[in-house]
């Protein structure tokens, strides 16, 4: 079992962020990617739609026989966890718990912004995750259709990244928040973006760090480390032609993509 | 025949700008929209993809028995155009020709500026539409993706909106274009912007308005011109819950969204 890989997904190029945060901190882990790129994004789509693609990816990244399955975009965490959870024998960790419990361990005045898509945002999946750990946190939250965007069009250092920055996060600063959530796969791209307009006083949680932190966390319970030779390379998968998800995806992972293969859910 | 509805079909909620030129223009023509949200947005998917949509969304318009078919998608009417006149009786009207045709008609210089989704610039549509025109004229196109959510997140006529125009056209302003066809169904939201960044002497192409004259004269030439009782009014279906589509739509077609109905296509 622990030689199995550890299977990741998102609606298209932002879950490798979490990726390349497990690669750093659990190397010895192979890895399998799918990126629903022919139904890209989730952000904007409903419940019961996102809720189908989710239930599509993960039947796929089984099929491969992963021994834990990340769900790498909030999105699809928010609606969806729960369902895919209980519905299958491999742990299933999503971007949403781990986030939220980092905020609370770092926040002083216990007055938390959450940024993300409009889907995560309107799914108030945040407020419930952080309720439920401290009850009396103060949750405020933000849709930011436009950082996905700016994320992938390499934008995220750009005055139009720190105009919208600005636009977005008014109303949490105003809030006097001191910890900011990035609720989105694709805002750890934007985090020195984030950090100028926020200022030192708000401290940013990665959540796709703090899930390749619970990832490690769940495997070492549950006896699945692998330690051993060293992991084969990731395995990418698409549902739409791999160009753009090649072209884009290498400045979230950090490196060139290679051997990505289109496959239908559908 | 004439009293039967004109379909038009987009990805989304952008084609509602050519919908609202079709009842300007031709009040007594009934109209049925097909918004593809649940797969929204065509323009970063690939052609085999797009294809496969757009025969979908059109054979779902032409099981409601309309007498001609809108493409109000510029990146389905670059890749689907000509499979789709092929394959159905009723004429099949997109979105490039109509404005690569006015574009002609009033550059003096023969440069010519196209803006779009990526998926639209990487066809090379209009370049081809314009060519075959006009052999000699000079064409520069650029990939704008974040126009779409500015125009859907109410900031077209925003510092950032004017930011980013600057962003992207200042390289076709550079070559000395005299004309800039607005390439997507979502842009001529920000016209007020585009034409500011563009300046006084850079002629706007609308193809939402471009598209609803070729109807018209489409209409007139195969005498299919309804002119009867007052149409009724136009029925709407999206791929995902309405919720949205009715939200930012209303934007889109300067009057609130009634009557939208949830339907499957895959």
């Amino acid at each position: 079992m622990p030689e199995r890989a550890i299977g990741v997904f998102d609606s298209g190029v932002g879950g490798l962020t979490v990726l390349r945060e497990l690669r750093s901190q659990i190397p010895d882990e192979s890895l399998v990617y799918l990126g629903d790129t022919a139904r890209v994004p989730y952000g904007t789509k409903s419940p019961p739609t996102v809720l189908r693609y989710a239930q599509e990816a993960a039947r796929f990244l089984l099929a491969q026989r992963v021994k834990l399955l990340v769900v790498a975009c909030n999105t699809a965490s928010a609606v969806a966890l729960d369902d895919l959870a209980e519905r299958y024998q491999v742990p299933v960790i999503g971007v949403i718990e781990p986030g939220a419990q980092r905020a609370l361990e770092i926040t002083r005045n216990g007055r938390v912004g959450v940024i993300g898509t409009e889907g995560t945002v309107r799914s108030g999946a945040y407020e419930r995750a952080l309720h439920a750990l401290r009850h009396d946190a103060v949750v405020f939250a933000a849709a930011c259709p436009l950082f996905v965007p700016l994320a992938e069009e390499g934008w995220a250092n750009h005055a139009i990244a720190r105009l919208a920055a600005r636009e977005y996060l008014a109303p949490l600063l105003d809030q006097g928040i001191d910890t900011l959530v990035l609720g989105c796969t694709h805002y750890p791209l934007l985090k020195q973006t984030l950090q100028e307009v926020a200022g030192p006083d708000v401290k940013l949680v990665d959540s796709a760090r703090e899930t390749a932190k619970a990832v490690a966390r769940r495997l070492t319970d549950d006896h699945l480390l692998h330690h051993a030779t060293p992991a084969s390379p990731p395995r990418y998968f698409v549902t739409d032609i791999p160009d753009r998800f090649e072209r884009v995806g290498g400045s979230f992972l950090g490196e060139q993509l290679q051997g990505v293969t289109t496959v239908s859910l559908d």
